[in-house]
């Protein structure tokens, strides 16, 4: 019989995720109701949301239940279905959870129907030309709202949102200063993704560094990371300046409130507006033929990490902390080294 | 010979201000040049950024020089003209300073024509048909943004600001709570101002009265205050919300950054926006006559405090930040008791 292999949240972590956090669970696949579909996972978006998910921190959802199957965005493939609205072979996605295999629809998980995009890979359905990518493009353009010829700052521009959302900007014709950690991903940034300049957080210098970047000073901020990132770049922010509050990704393994200056909001009248990427949902379509189009054109690129198995999945999220990643983290969930 | 007192910054304060950081001078009017005007004030606006002006904060202006004439918004009379643009008797309004007369016009400080409003008191002009009916106006309208039936919270919403932008709500058909100092304060502004409830930021259970009192949540936030009061109102808003940053009184008399929770703006995705009035001066002429439109209508209800004489400034600013004053703060500079 096949079973499938789920991970549960079993405690709340502190700090840093570790394994001893979820147990490994095994389970029989339920029968299909009428209305439901089974699908089996392909790769799972390991993304910061999923750390904020399993802290008890106010947020955009209800944090994950101690006991339940850890919550993360999925695609993967129907292989059986007792629903009209899905075909075995489809290819969907959806909150799919770690886990091997999904039910889905009437009753259960929702899912939604992902189709091939012609010249995009399938793993970038989950990246530069799914969740990922529309993230940095709503961002991007409907609350940075970038002009021809402004300074856009990025952080995390080595990250799966950041080096879309710099090369969007990039696009509209700003000049783009990615921030990222270390020589190689500064290296990589300008020479893969035709960033104007990038500057390392972790150099000594960095606030120097990033002035001397950005001689007219920030107009828009894709913010990811938070904390003294932030507060950094929020210091050179110009009149009228506006910041699209993407993650602040600093502070998610701590409990801690996430504090910052409002001084600059205030004095420079920027415009701060958070968001997620579900707000945006009526807009999805427009938004991924236009990412397709960029990717096929090779305006936009992107790099991904795959990582084998879903036991590694608890491990994957602490590289997203550490910088370990190269662009968009993904599992491969039924992977052989599983 | 008719001699200026002028009030001089001599020390930047620390904490509250005091008499001494300002040094009183006698100075001779100057002779006016070609295209000067001499006016003689009549009324200084007492505003919360006048603290910020003598602090070495970062801000929207240049903090005022050790020795300098204190930077105030007044209202005048053209005592005398060289140029063609001021004529005897006309009413201007401008950065005077703390002094009692100012040379305009050319080369000295630009002014700007402030005739009388049908129906509203000169004093207004400064106050509920003049910058600050203006800040309420536009930072509510434009930058808040409400709509009919949403929840709005005001906070100091005694003061000449928030007064003002609370009944704009009002007209807007919002449910509107202010926040206030005090029983009396809190029954004022639901007497006179008509808003839907008050709520005290100086009772114990400040917070479960906030709650209680948007059982909605909030939709709209005016903010004036910053630190602990502007948290606890965060802490209720709806996804969507929008928080017109008017200012952060809670940290002008203090050095250090004004640091606030990030986390509502991302997790509710918040619209934050800074500003300051001067922004919207190409549609001051529209706002003055909407304004001065429900002033006659008693639509729109405000109140003054006025401070007899020049030296009472000093005093005056600190009441600002004790909750001493009611609605709108003058100083009637030439005043009897000076």
């Amino acid at each position: 019989m096949v079973t499938n292999t789920q991970l549960r949240l079993v405690r709340r972590p502190s700090g840093r995720v570790s394994n001893a956090d979820f147990e490994r669970t095994e389970q029989p696949i339920p029968a299909l109701a009428d209305g439901q579909a089974l699908v089996r996972t392909h790769y799972l978006s390991i993304d910061p949301t999923n750390r904020l998910w399993i802290s008890d921190r106010a947020q955009y959802m209800e944090p994950v239940a101690l006991g339940d199957v850890m919550r993360g965005i999925g695609l993967g493939e129907v292989i059986e279905s007792k629903s009209p609205r899905y075909a075995v072979g489809d290819q969907v996605g959806g909150l799919f959870g770690w886990q091997e295999f999904c039910v889905i629809g009437k009753g259960a998980v929702p899912a939604q129907s992902m189709p091939a995009i012609p010249g995009v890979p399938t793993s970038a359905l989950l990246g530069a030309c799914g969740i990922t990518g529309l993230t940095a493009y709503f961002g991007m353009l409907h609350l940075g709202s970038p002009v021809e010829g402004e300074t856009v700052v990025v952080s995390a521009a080595a990250g799966a949102v950041g080096s879309i959302a710099a090369q969007i900007a990039k696009i509209k014709g700003c000049r783009v200063v990615g921030i990222a950690g270390g020589p190689e991903k500064c290296e990589h940034i300008v020479d893969r993704f035709g960033l104007d300049a990038a500057v390392d957080y972790r150099s000594p210098d960095f606030a120097d560094r990033l002035s001397q970047m950005t001689p007219n000073g920030i107009d828009v901020n894709f913010e990811n990371v938070g904390g003294a990132i932030m507060e950094t770049i929020m210091g050179r922010m110009n009149v009228g300046g506006r910041v699209a509050l993407c993650g602040m990704i600093a502070n998610y393994n701590e409990s801690a409130p996430m504090l910052g200056d409002f001084s600059p909001i205030l004095m420079q009248r920027l415009r701060v507006s958070g968001f997620i990427i579900g707000d945006f949902a009526p807009h999805f379509a427009q938004g991924i033929a236009q990412l397709g189009e960029w990717i096929r054109e090779d305006r936009l690129r992107y790099d991904e990490t795959v990582v084998a198995g879903l036991e590694a999945a608890p491990a994957a999220l602490n590289q997203l902390f550490d910088g370990a990643n190269l662009g968009k983290l993904l599992v491969d969930v039924h992977s052989a080294e599983h």
